[in-house]
């Protein structure tokens, strides 16, 4: 398959460098993701945080916060891996590594687990550079709630290292600042971290407060703060059922409504976008305040992309699919089982990376996407379509089952 | 009432009757409808019964509540309207009326008031008779959100008349109580009145153990309340978001866990319809919590069919287009030019009325639909995809400059 | 099982009668739906009437034609049963039966053989009755292209039954002479059989002038000729993808633009419906042509519902998910793998009978839905949305796992 | 030229250069695109080429070919631009310039006539650049079919610019070839010009085999080619029909094949893209072959996206909105009122740039989107949501009249 790869893809001088899954398996040491990564409760979340309810079912699984490292978009596969510690890769095939552009960087800043992979993800290998020109954000504030751990983090990291001053924000300050500092320290470019609880409109209006007392109206805004848990809807309590609807939908709608006064007053334009899931069309059971929400969020964003485009603001949507992450509950998949179902009807063969996520998000927020707006973008390695279409199942069949098929039909047709 | 419903449907020889917008103009006195019906705020809530805010915008301006008479759906243009007083007339150009078929009862429960069309809506005359089998919900309960007025109020006639046993909810008991005796004195079928605010799942609760004791669980739950205002998204305070979105998305979850879970305890089937709006998928701006909820609505309602089938669920949608209504506010558009305009991008240049879409909901929710779930019905004379291409505006050449066109292309191409 | 039915739906006196799939059981001799069902060439076409071409692959596997036998949308599950010889059931509880409706009709029309479905088919009964008051269809004309048989024929069935005169179109004057004299023969109404190969507009145009000789031109043309076959797509040779492209895109739009222009001349109105599928919006592998077919018939009928309602016109579409029909091949299937395969991932439990696609279809095109143009709606028991619901598939876990997990959830929290 | 694009670049110190609107207005003299751009046959064509027919309609005006100048995607309006002769100008107000990166190759690869624009547009500047890390494409293949003008051959300039070694392919190998020859020695990659109409499996085998002998099987394919005219579909004949199927939806259904099963023996994996539109969803009159055939492609790409991943094939879509372009029968739309009425719901206030789609495209057909398979990017300035949301109209109501209203509104509460 190597061969195949190598063949097909000379990797000679020039273009970027690619990483191929088989690197994982060298690299060995991998946790794989878990059965739990699917569901779960954070673990430094406190579990009093929203509340039980008595009834049983699943009230008493609080969903993720904002922010909060497990419970994030549909499987919660999303977690921004922790830096990996072992050597850079080679990176002598990339010609845009320049002096200004430490690579080490890059790796320092998406480290990547193992990938547990299909046959043809040797054909689809993640780039895990930044993507866009160095300096794009340049004099640039952006916002992105969630942004202390998992995805959010992989964004923050993309755009500080593009040039932009940061501002994460979610509830937990210790995580958000201990991220700030490891961001900042990586990329040069200012990190702040700033505590909101985003289902709370009074604390997001003096979180924006605080915001512009920091760095002024941000350009850009990535909301992404997100929680979510999966259980039986039988089983949803109405406090469960608020609680994930109150940070997805209403959250991003305080931060994005609080944003877009204050920057019409100012006369400024933003690019806003917002991360959500591509369950969010189709619904899903098992996830449905998720789902619920998440559709609510992407109404939000392509009815402001028609409203508010007068006052030069841009509003767009990215559907990742499942991402990804570092086995943190390890216990419930041991055997790889439930994750290798999910791979396999994965058209790529593999997961996404938080670092591919963060450079399209990147591209979207800036400027050369600045005829973007109301788009939906569907991320998830053909996941989605693979689902949905009615006869994909035949997969399994076999060649030789399709030409025993197909001679059964010639011979019929004469009957 | 099995008479009066057989009376009119002696059917002679040539199919239902139907009524030509013709009908409406010679009736003359009709009130427009009118512009303030596209936005507002209920004539008979009390103004405090949301709260206000202090800073300025939409927050005072609150939306309509479950059952309130003006708020509903988008263009707040789906009320149920007081019964037409005038006589009917036989269209004689239509090939398929009958002289013979006279409906007391059904313009008793079905009146309208006059449409203001487009010439092309002689083709497609609103057929407002009962379209199922008289007793197809004999025997079946049925839960109708919002019931006391506007689309609510009509689609519990028609159920009632097809035989259900109904229950009607919403805030306001006394306009319910008013409904349900209206009703049933015309149908000569029970129907009940509970009180229910369904933005609080503990009264949703008291709700439904009322309804279990008054009738058993429902087999039919329509899911029809909802509160909308139009207004700028810069002017909409938290509180104006979070009213909508209480109502619209909260309450239809709470309304549906509640019923769902005591329905699979008790392993009773049920069919659950939700009437959301043609702008849920694409957004729409100045109707954005409405956008949002209604988008989060049809997820849930997606999800759910995937999940509960295994129950004995099913869950469909129906999106109505701008419905007509009795005219309340006729100082804000009294030239009709916002309904004017409104009706010439609706290819069947005419609103829709609330018996038709009665009849639709009947159909959906029996058991002629028994293998429907999962759908999304829209049901908007076509105003949705006039509006969505890019190129329909062309409708505006005439045939003369088509030509003209056509000529200049000609004689280019040898250029 | 049947105990849980009848007291959750107790079959007295008054509603309409449906029928549990336990009937079917009990009838026995069923012959299963067969995987090559899902195909397949049509017994009855000539082998060499599209072509084949060298080049291996699905070339020689042709298509179905328009209103071939087996080959017609997606699964090719959907035929039309030969009429159900056994006696049939007992009707006593449909209250609508009356002196001018003669009940053995419906089975005549309507037989279907035996449901194999999942338990909760017992809350989804099929009701095969016709639905819309007798005639609703008086005075006027239908057409119905590939309504010699399967799902063509039973709306076609339907739609004279209400009182149409119906005229049926495909290749196969032999097959479509049959059915016009068995219905006729049932309804006691006209069913004209016209030949027409709507691939060829020269054909379309004629079998336009003769239907305008017969009939007057029609009131309600229903597309719903296809043609279809599974196979890989790297097998498809480019005549087999014309095949169906000519037969499912191009003969649609033949057939709609002939009708269409010379209903304008002739300022008539009328109302036109698409049969699709679910994979047509999703895209499906193994069915490629078809979907991509399909597909542009959508966009087809939602262009013109935009743009035609000034001429009076309506356009909507249905898509069907698999229908039950007779197992023509069951070979292929003999241990019913497949079937149940795919019944399982249908929430309501069963597949989907031609008659209930007929009173969809019969309601769309009449005067009850003359309010309706550019509806697009999924009949299909629920499968798309289970299908492409991300974590539907979490339905495999039981109750007992899910309280586990839910256990080792709170344990970790703490951690 | 060269020298004032490039005076105009050095732009500060940081960030790439972004061009202003107000740049061309300063300009003056630029000739405004045309209505006629909406339709129309390309100036080049030889109007025998697809046949006409004497009926009448628009039989006569016939489509694009592959790779025509005029006829393209919806609009027509997607031409590619020569280049500006005016004076540029510094956009000091933007901080995102770098001196670091010189691109006089940019501006002669994308230079743009003037842009007509709203107020809104200053916030919403078009960046030409190349996105990509120089070196990109090193060493991969890229077919771009209808790569000689127009957006395909802005996509070409960026491909080629990042290293890849392109084949374009359509009808008109002089185009062709003039166009390869400038784009290589702008980038100093070689451009081959193959010819191959798309609507003749065996031309296109014949193309395949050449491009097999120029470059081996390409690593990225575009699918690009289109026609279109802009026609009441009661005026299109047959022919007209067949003839924008056949280039849209048979062509690149034949491109895509015959190259997937040559990948396929090959065992090399490949990107695929297809250019559509926005309309191929919605639908829309006026254009219906186009939107047919385009939503056609759409299904196709959506179902190898699911089929073909598991030979390592990628497949995604991009739908532009209306691209600005050089204003070729400006005698058709001499005041430019259609142009402003199309800008003026356009949220951004401008249309789109080749340059923007190129851009967009690169990043699609790179390693950076390796993980992207079955997406449908919207790129359209917010043109589709503002259309399709049913109250975007309201955006014409002043704030006075919102205050007017709100206050009449309060008013009425209390009544």
């Amino acid at each position: 398959m190597k061969q195949v790869w190598r063949s097909s893809r000379p990797q000679t001088s020039r273009g970027p460098r690619v990483r191929g899954p088989e690197e994982d398996h060298q690299r060995g040491g991998t946790v794989p993701p878990s059965w739990e990564e699917l569901s779960i409760a954070p673990k430094e979340r406190s579990p009093s945080s929203y509340g039980a309810e008595a009834r049983g079912g699943c009230s008493g699984v609080p969903a993720g916060s904002a922010g909060s490292q497990l419970c994030q978009r549909g499987p919660g596969l999303r977690l921004y891996p922790t830096p990996r510690k072992g050597p850079s890769r080679a990176t002598g095939a990339r010609p845009r590594q320049s002096a200004t552009r430490s690579e080490p960087l890059q790796s320092r800043l998406h480290g990547s687990t193992g990938l547990r992979s299909g046959s043809q993800a040797n054909f689809f290998p993640p780039l895990e550079d930044a993507m866009l020109p160095s300096g794009s954000f340049n004099n640039r504030m952006a916002l992105i709630t969630g942004g202390g751990t998992g995805l959010g983090r992989a964004m923050t990291a993309t755009l500080s290292q593009l040039g932009a001053q940061c501002i994460i924000a979610s509830r937990k300050l210790d995580v958000l600042q201990r991220t700030a500092e490891e961001i900042s320290s990586q990329t040069g470019n200012k990190v702040h971290a700033v505590q909101c609880d985003v289902r709370d409109p009074q604390a997001v209006s003096q979180c924006v407060d605080q915001i512009e007392a920091l760095t002024g109206l941000p350009d850009v805004i990535i909301n992404n703060a997100a929680g979510n848990f999966v259980c039986p809807s039988e089983r949803l309590s109405p406090n469960a059922w608020k609680t994930i609807t109150d940070i997805v939908l209403n959250g991003t709608a305080f931060v994005t409504l609080e944003l877009g006064k204050r920057l019409i007053q100012n006369q400024k334009g933003a690019s806003f976008l917002a991360i959500t899931t591509i369950y969010a069309e189709s619904g899903s059971g098992f996830v449905v305040p998720s789902a619920s929400a998440k559709a609510g969020v992407e109404a939000l964003y392509k009815s402001l992309a028609a409203e508010w485009g007068r006052y030069g603001h841009r509003f767009n949507i990215i559907q990742p699919g499942p991402i990804r992450t570092k086995g943190a509950f390890s216990r419930l998949d041991p055997t790889g089982a439930f994750e290798k179902a999910m791979i396999d009807r994965i058209p790529t063969g593999r997961l996404g990376t938080p670092a591919e996520i963060a450079n399209l998000a990147a591209y979207v927020s800036s400027n050369y996407a600045s005829w973007m707006s109301g788009a939906v973008i569907r991320f998830d390695g053909g996941e989605y379509v693979s689902l949905a279409g009615e006869f994909n199942e035949l997969r399994s069949v076999t060649p030789d089952q399709w030409k025993l098929l197909e001679a059964m039909i010639r011979k019929t047709k004469g009957s």
